[in-house]
């Protein structure tokens, strides 16, 4: 299958909970939102891991595909995931090869997720020390968004979360983005209408290119925006000291000011974006500059999607919805973007 | 992409080596398959396999993963699995998850793969003592085959073939079934006319099925005849003594014969399928026994295929060229089935 069947409404976790569980072979969770499962889904057969991205690994793959096999799950099982991206990306790869693929339902509980993680199908693992190294195209049967549960998200998490929400209406347009840019981080933990709606419009334009594109050969790529640089910026940190780490949308918010100072650049570009962005960054409390330097961060970005001659592929919003995808962007030019985060640069 | 491109021609493999050769990120084989590797393709970057089901595993997976990965292969890299149904099975695996899915070009070396295992996209491996219990649906881009390459299989491996030959000849039809059981191991050893044509007719009744149905959920379970049985062996085979270890192979030969001694009370049945079965299985040096006792063997069918009350659903030809499935085979048809290769029965 490829389309999901997708629904946005405050308390429909709670409402959906028993023909979840009804469904539900196994139910994938984390320790921090097993706390708040409603009853019936938390009656089912679970698999709960340790909160964060070290979860979202091959060996954790292992155990729950073991998980899985020794429940008995059979072809016609389905499994619920209920979490964060962690949760949604390793519990969509996990039914992607069980029996060589079972359905699943995502029930994205952070921000991230609900706005794009847990959208489009797009599993993976880390290995190796990349992002995402490992994983399958396995869109879920139904995506489950309740902005309600956003109240209990830690609050780093729910503003990480905006890095997303960001890059989804840069790609839109200057509606989209005026809409988000207004919004504070109480409007998603009360989940206000205002709030409500820019996540509906998130879904949209998601499902809209996801469509389109499945397989990320074509339109969907708009979506890697600030993720080539996003995913260098992660990787280094979760390889390096802990008191340095960054949330997947901490990296993407870096990423996305890298790419916004290379498309500054290109002719028609509105050269206020990166300004603007970096405030409303700001405002979200989210990363604005970085202690890593370029070159281990380009070495990253070449495991991430090699070209010839050290140039990359990256995807870039000169102005709010125009989307340019150049295919091989020479070394030197990405070097300039890098610049647009360096901590000595954007501290002083 | 759902369908391969498949030829089957003695001298293939020469003639496409340089080919290949350029494609390739990586070749994949194992030890025994390496040394028989066109210089083209040997000079590539390879990952070369313990020869053997065992290589079939999550862990070996992993390494293969990891290999692709430091390998540099992005998404537009493709890998050749040279080697039985253990390689292009792990092969293709693995390439259904690099980068969420590259290309790869399958060269079957066995007989087995060469008639069932490198067609039709079925990936996996094996995790938790079940038979593929993890996999995916990749077809590769290319299947290669080179009747030629079979003079140089071990004969036990070549005779191990004839299984899958006479599965597929039988859901084929009478003709293809006589045209099978005419041929002796020789005829492949030497790749004569007659094994290529077999070959051929193989591919072309089971590119049918999996044109139909790749993702195994209606006709392409023909295909499984004689394999809810044949895992059931295979995996408890694999678990116990060395000694009476089984070829996948011989492991579907006792399966096709528990099949027929089922098939054989269905009304219309062709009373004679399972001893001319049982005939050219000996004929071949193929087991028609087994010293392992039903109960065992029931419980693993109930891990393979679960169903309510512990019935299965099975494949069976009642006779050649008309397949049935039926969806809750109760458990004591099953033991009467699995009667058709108990030791003291058959040997006596």
């Amino acid at each position: 299958m490829s389309r999901s069947h997708v629904e946005v409404q405050t308390g429909l976790l709670a409402r959906r909970a028993a023909q979840l569980a009804t469904r539900a072979a196994l139910v994938l969770t984390d320790e921090n939102v097993a706390a708040l499962l409603p009853a019936a889904l938390a009656e089912r057969p679970r698999h709960v891991l340790v909160p964060g991205e070290a979860s979202k690994s091959w060996d954790e793959l292992g155990r729950l595909l073991r998980a899985l096999d020794a429940g008995g799950v059979d072809r016609d099982g389905h499994l619920v995931a209920v979490g964060g991206g962690v949760v949604t990306d390793l519990g969509g790869l996990a039914a992607s090869l069980h029996r060589r693929g079972i359905s699943w339902s995502a029930v994205p509980t952070s921000l991230v997720g609900q706005v794009d993680a847990a959208l489009g199908g797009k599993t993976a693992v880390n290995l190796g020390g990349g992002k995402n190294t490992v994983g399958s195209f396995h869109p879920p049967a139904d995506v489950v968004i309740d902005p309600g549960v956003l109240a209990t998200l830690p609050r780093r998490h729910l503003c990480a979360g905006m890095a997303e929400v960001l890059k989804t209406a840069l790609i839109s347009g200057p509606e989209a983005l005026d809409a988000a840019a207004a919004l504070e981080p109480d409007d998603f933990a009360a989940a206000t209408p205002a709030a409500v709606a820019v996540i509906e419009a998130c879904v949209a334009t998601k499902s809209a290119l996801v469509e389109q594109d499945l397989h990320d050969r074509g339109p969907r790529r708009a979506l890697n925006l600030g993720h080539t640089f996003g995913h260098a910026f992660e990787a280094l940190a979760l390889a390096g000291d802990p008191a340095d780490s960054l949330l997947h949308g901490e990296a993407v918010a870096l990423g996305l000011l890298c790419a916004a100072r290379l498309a500054a650049g290109l002719p028609d570009a509105d050269r206020e974006l990166p300004a603007r962005l970096t405030g409303t960054l700001r405002r979200w409390g989210l990363p604005t500059s970085s202690p890593l330097t370029a070159e281990p961060l380009l070495a990253e970005m070449g495991r991430d999607k090699k070209r010839a001659g050290g140039a990359l592929r990256l995807v870039l919003a000169p102005r709010p919805g125009r989307v340019e995808i150049e295919d091989a962007v020479p070394a030197d030019r990405i070097r300039a973007g890098l610049e647009a985060v360096r901590k000595s640069a954007s501290t002083s």
